[in-house]
């Protein structure tokens, strides 16, 4: 998580991201609607290219034009991202949903939820255990033996009923 | 998303947020497995209480000591970074899974997916569709009325195949 987050973690990269996403390829696509100042605007779509979520392409050569396309796991984030806004859209959003996902075959609105991909169940808070992989810094596992064995300690009180508790 | 991101966007704050996720209540609990200078955990702690995702409460008179306890609106952000650490771990784990997740009553390893709620299909860049809500910023309604009707731009080429492309 932490070194997710580290990738996408500032504002101004997650918007460039988001843009990507809303389809913005070129420089000015991104600028005329972020409101971003030139240079900041290159130095995010620099990092976001450095860190492999996107893809630089020359589309002119004279004069020299650029543009930027999402790899494979700039897409791949998305679905986190639609997980994220609904979040947003469930506790920050006091003056109404902000942005709202439809299936773009249909029409049909869509809410992102996030389910085990073999069961399709939601994965709630106090129903998923969480192991350290191999990849697991010694800090996260220590963490992670700390906390009780197999996974989070459940909440008392607090969003309990809301979230669905126990399984 | 951006506003999402404002809330939990800063590593340490994450951190401390999958520390709670993961067990930890009280002060020395955090600062035990995160390695975090104390001033900068009070900062941390303060922020997530103010933004609604812990609640601090005394458990012990004197001395005065406080314990935290995640909130439904911080208990909800889990799904969402589970999903995540799905995706640095396709994506940032050269050296394997960071975390794994297992399913708390059966042990059974789980594998995050974002899906429709409804349909229980899983949501790929290219598939959604995303319209302004009621509570859009302007400059949101600019981007998503700039992208192609109805959604983001198919990807061309690069990640297609592996994410799927058009429904």
């Amino acid at each position: 998580m932490a070194r997710s987050l580290e990738e996408i973690g500032d504002g101004w990269t997650l918007l460039v991201l988001r843009n990507a996403l809303l389809g913005a390829r070129r420089f000015q696509d991104f600028e005329q609607t972020l409101r971003i100042p030139p240079n900041t605007l290159s130095r995010r779509l620099d990092a976001l290219v450095e860190h492999g979520m996107l893809v630089r392409r020359a589309y002119e050569e004279r004069p020299p034009r650029d543009e930027y396309e999402l790899t494979a796991k700039g897409l791949d984030l998305a679905p986190v991202l639609l997980a994220l806004s609904a979040w947003g859209n469930r506790w920050l959003a006091p003056r109404g949903e902000v942005i709202v996902c439809a299936d773009r075959a249909t029409g049909r609105r869509v809410h992102p939820v996030v389910v085990d991909r073999r069961t399709r169940r939601e994965l709630i808070a106090g129903r998923v255990a969480l192991r350290a992989g191999p990849g697991a810094s010694s800090a996260l596992r220590k963490a992670l033996r700390k906390s009780v064995p197999f996974g989070p300690v459940p909440p008392r009180g607090v969003g309990r009923a809301r979230l669905g508790g126990e399984p």
